[in-house]
């Protein structure tokens, strides 16, 4: 017996309203054997950016034919693309709008669907929720063992979002602020990074720079306005309140404050640059 | 085989305390194969026309015989009646208080049971928190098959809601700011719209007029100060930041700015009259 | 056939970012066939003590056998132990910091046995991340049958929170509020209070106290600037927007607001004394 597909759920609907309920009653009116995991659905709106991320973030974690079902979608009613974009072991359905960037330079092309068959939405179509009509039911269908060349034709030129800046000069690490997290921690393009002996390897998670290693002593993180802080091997190795850079649970150089926010601290925001460098 | 039968969760408990996981396991140890799907934990507090909302415009997308646990209960340990209502196509498990008006209204009279069996209740009852005690063992009893008849005697005169206004006068509409979404979209009363030809059909959603119809021709939004916003077929047919009025995905009309908040641009709220009117 | 077992996940990682969607890809990689409940997701981050009243709350509610995977782990990455608790109807899995105290007082010491065994971790293990790292393949291979003893060797000594204020003097019972909930109804730590014909028994919850028994007639509930209030039956029984004291859902005294916010009428906080008395 194959394992059972799954699908995970990915949206900036919020949980205040039906609309996150609704997929969910779509998907298992389709296919009722079908496991569904809400993977977020408190996306900042619109954010396709972060969409792509999360997607990088979490795709390893889940089993093998997971279903993603994407829906940020500020371009909803527009002539913008729906695509279901199969990989070996996973498939992306959803806008074709760039959250699946992060995915497509990690894992390679996919076999690229633009959804079109009208047998596998639901009828009418609305403008404003093709999460609901277009993209839910064709995931489902998917779940239950549909060919994806059954929802449409193959495509290509996938919509493609810009890469985090990130780049390396001798002994120096450019970067950017990625996004500030739940508790606050700071995430960075700066990855993955890897201790290795007396070393620190980076090998650039998306590609935008070719592999360096760094001597792992005196290393430093620089944050805008000259702020340096150490580079500790565990978040809690600073003392409390104290802001501190460490490599995160994806391999991307963080920074938090130990038991706080290190947003709040430091007033880090989006598209920040940021730098690895040793000073020592 | 028939399929699984479903619960479906709707209440204000939030997602920071421990109740919502509570009704899952009160659940869960009842009636473990059945699927729970969380509709939505975020309704405002005891807010029962926002509960029976979002019962109507869910329900359509759930599987014939869900069964929607429903629990905005502001008056709970008063004497307001526990009810299991049970239509065609669905079940209502909750307090009745009027959240279910809207079910009753498009769907029609259910058989209508009060909750007073002892044995399908946990014992004991709280005075403070009877989703636990006897809304959650009501419903996944039912989910296992029991017969509606053993929760209770049979009543009529189900606690009903005022209807939201809704009125024409020869090419004028007159209804009312229902609430805002997560994305700051404004739902209004005017509904269901349809595109009929040269035409925009009007059929009441809750019967509280005559059907309707007007020339789509310079068709315009009317909100309270005066401003006018046109009527587009798409909500991204507006320029960025603009507001405009559409069609929302339950065919309603939506009061919607183009990656923005409606309800923080215009300070739209609850129960403000709008008016569609032709003033071409 | 046994019951299927369930996974009960409770952490302060909140619902924005991809960690509790990881959860559930991890332990759905590992044993897919098992159901998983959100308990919640929002504690307060790093509030161990809120992780331990939410499993006293709720555990009883759930299922026997129900694994509860709690992960509120400020300290990780430090030497923390990690562990799983067994008692005979339920398991704890998680950072061995006090989290499960009021189990182990409630429910008697467990079977402890910490985390080490690599062969049921994912690699590499993160030192931000423990709970996809560690707990969460843990918690999937004990709900798929695995014997606890292959995760590591049995400990004494768990880690253990200091327990809330309560105790009385004659016909004075002294106690604290522990925290407010989602509607704003403050709980405090006097209880577990129950309706015993003209009295009013309390058998302290966590054995911080011996049982003790009040004349009803009377009582009243003092907060901090000297205010009192009544002890009513239901919460329903106070006027609308009046604070209450009643015996909340599980069996602690509780101050409300009928249709509002106690946490805000009166600016309760956490650890602030409060005392039942009879005044009559």
């Amino acid at each position: 017996m194959s394992p059972p597909v799954l699908i995970a759920l990915l949206t900036d609907f919020g949980l205040t309203d039906a609309y996150t309920g609704v997929l969910h009653g779509v998907i298992a009116g389709i296919a009722p054997q079908v496991r569904v995991i809400d993977l977020t659905h408190q996306l900042p709106p619109g954010d396709v950016r972060r969409a792509a991320f999360t997607l990088w973030q979490a795709s390893p974690f889940f089993p093998a034919g997971t279903i993603f079902l994407c829906v940020v979608d500020p371009g909803v009613g527009t002539g913008r693309r729906g695509v279901a974009l199969v990989w070996e072991d996973r498939v992306y359905v959803g806008p074709d709008n760039g959250a699946a960037t992060y995915l497509v330079v990690r894992d390679g092309a996919p076999l690229s669907y633009e959804l079109t068959a009208g047998e596998y939405r639901l009828d009418p179509v609305s403008s404003t929720f093709q999460g609901r009509d277009i993209f839910a039911p064709a995931a489902a269908h998917l779940a239950c063992g549909l060919d994806p060349a059954r929802l449409g034709p193959t495509i290509q030129d996938l919509t493609m979002l810009p890469l985090p800046n990130l780049g390396h000069t001798g002994r120096k690490v450019h970067g950017q602020v990625l996004h500030a997290d739940h508790f606050g921690n700071c995430l960075t393009s700066i990855g993955r990074l890897r201790e290795q002996g007396d070393s620190l390897a980076l090998e650039p998670w998306l590609r935008q720079a070719p592999a360096a290693s760094l001597p792992r002593a005196g290393l430093q993180v620089l944050l805008p306005g000259g702020m340096a802080l150490p580079l500790l091997a565990r978040f809690a190795d600073a003392p409390r309140g104290e802001a501190v850079a460490y490599v995160g649970s994806s391999g991307l150089l963080e920074i938090g404050v130990n038991r706080g926010s290190a947003q709040e601290k430091l007033a880090l925001s989006e598209g920040q640059p940021v730098r690895l460098e040793n000073r020592g």
